[in-house]
């Protein structure tokens, strides 16, 4: 990716946050500056820059921008962790900057280059963690796959490669990949907008399709591999991803399809027990009921629109991890993960 | 419907059949003329007019029109039935107009006037199944029920209230129907810009979703019915109906929710032995890769874009038709329609 995602900006030019408009590609590449925590929260919130690793990126980097710029870093750790509900991520890397500033200032060193140094620790094994769970899901990958996937899940949304895209660039690169299907994941497209984008980019060989052609194409046997990232994965093994995951994981189900989620540890919230305990963030009906601005239905049309879906573990063959792939999905076996958090 | 979504007309004006351009709405309510075949054959291409009976009527006035204008008859009932090739509602209707026309040439009748007779006759009957269906339909629906349904099914689609929309009206108008879900029905949205303009106009409570949020709707409880038409049924009792119409149905046996097809027995093909045997029409990728003339891809985006999907009997609890419910759907049980055909 030759822009990045996100990028730190020091002083004289920063502090600053340099984030790539996400909701304007591929149209646009455009860069959103925000010098403080109000506009990375705007951002975060219009998902100028999203997905779970990321958004721990983000969150780290805005708290060492409160820091930096001498605002109250308690009141910025909650407003980040606060500006989407169902994404942990969020909130953890925004408290672990946190941390090392308290750290910091007890110890009577530098508190906001402390943060700093945090964020771009949490960035750097970001991307080792991709590169680790691609190398422990190619296991998953048969030869030939024709892998489905949903949502954006790339160097867009992670410091490294991805997660479940990760995995599929891994696969591609290893001579594995035959087909990568990327549904187009309404209502903000970010397959077809950010997921084609990517692949194009990585040479790739990829199609999208509209999400509810994923059941035929499983029934014309050919996904091989449907894989996905997660927002949210509770100590259950139940994972809150962009919505249309869990019919995808019941489609994969009933045509015998496996069905995997990539997504590193950080990710694993095991203070929510079960999926049920997951809140799901409730998005504006606008997004559904409008599309690049223009209404697509009547005026005053309401809608149904959850930003995600919760995932049974019972339904997920597998979660990798950067640590260990987790296979059967229970909480004993996700359990082995608590003790590095 | 204040405006009709196909109407003739005669001489002097005509013959003509002038079509509420269906993809122009909701935005805009515009007719297209079309006063020979060829330019009805394009309205059919390009889904000015759609939706399986409508289409049977729409090929019976096309043979009608060809007949009033002293072309040749046969030829033109080919070209209408072979401008879509799942739908069979299309042919059986030109095929329809076509017998009357010949048996008046051989009785040395008014031939053109008796095609243009059994054009109307079939929009009459109809219009006589739509309500039937509905009767039929509602012992099927739940009080206080919360019915999702998929694409566009309603006034647009026939010469009445509609196939599955139409029992949803029925229940609506019976006080038995809570809510209709309605997919957006992605890629041509026939769902938000189509059923939620009916749905409207007839003081239904609706809402619309993407269609990868109906699996999280059906998980949190709050569908109590699926309600589909179709557009082919094989002798076997598979469907084929718009694309996401099979995710649907396995959707609704994970989640233990009734699936019903409501279509007239015209839909029925006992010549197509079963769903392997229905060609399935794959259009441009450009209607997955574009919104409304917009981008929503990199350019070059290839796409998997079939318009329709089959689901196996064994997924569908009942077919509704104007002669009877078939329950459960067997080739035994659908055979007794083909009496009449």
């Amino acid at each position: 990716m030759s822009i990045p995602a996100l990028r730190w900006i020091d002083p004289p030019a920063g502090p600053a946050i340099e984030l790539l408009d996400q909701t304007r590609l591929p149209a646009a590449e455009t860069i959103v500056t925000c010098t403080d925590v109000p506009a990375l929260v705007d951002s975060i919130r219009r998902l100028v820059v999203r997905g779970a690793p990321l958004l721990g990126i983000a969150g780290a980097f805005g708290v060492a921008l409160a820091a930096a710029r001498g605002d109250d870093v308690a009141t910025a750790t909650e407003a980040l962790a606060r500006a989407r509900p169902t994404a942990v991520n969020l909130g953890w890397g925004a408290r672990r900057a946190l941390a090392a500033y308290q750290r910091a200032c007890l110890a009577e060193r530098d508190a906001p280059l402390a943060a700093l140094r945090e964020a771009r620790s949490i960035a750097e094994a970001d991307a080792r963690a991709c590169a680790r769970m691609a190398e422990l899901g190619l296991a998953l990958v048969p030869a030939g796959a024709r892998i489905l996937t949903h949502c954006n899940t790339g160097a867009l949304v992670t410091a490294g490669d991805g997660t479940a895209f990760g995995l599929a660039l891994a696969a591609h690169r290893a001579g594995m990949l035959k087909m990568l299907y990327v549904d187009e994941t309404r209502p903000l497209l970010q397959g077809s907008r950010l997921t084609a984008y990517e692949a194009g980019r990585a040479g790739i060989p990829h199609a999208v399709l509209a999400d509810a052609a994923a059941a035929s194409l499983m029934a014309a046997g050919e996904v091989d591999l449907v894989v996905v990232g997660a927002d949210r994965i509770a100590a259950d093994g139940s994972v809150a991803n962009k919505v249309g995951t869990y019919g995808l994981a019941v489609l994969a189900r009933h045509h015998e399809v496996p069905f995997v989620v990539v997504a590193p540890v950080s990710t694993i919230d095991f203070g929510t027990a079960d999926g049920a305990s997951i809140a799901i963030e409730q998005r504006s009906p606008d997004e559904v009921t409008h599309l690049a601005g223009q209404p697509v239905a009547p005026t005053d049309t309401g809608a149904y629109n959850p930003a995600f879906d919760v995932t049974p573990p019972a339904l997920i063959s597998a979660i990798v991890t950067e640590s260990m792939v987790i296979q059967p999905v229970t909480a004993g076996n996700l359990r082995v993960l608590n003790q590095g958090t």
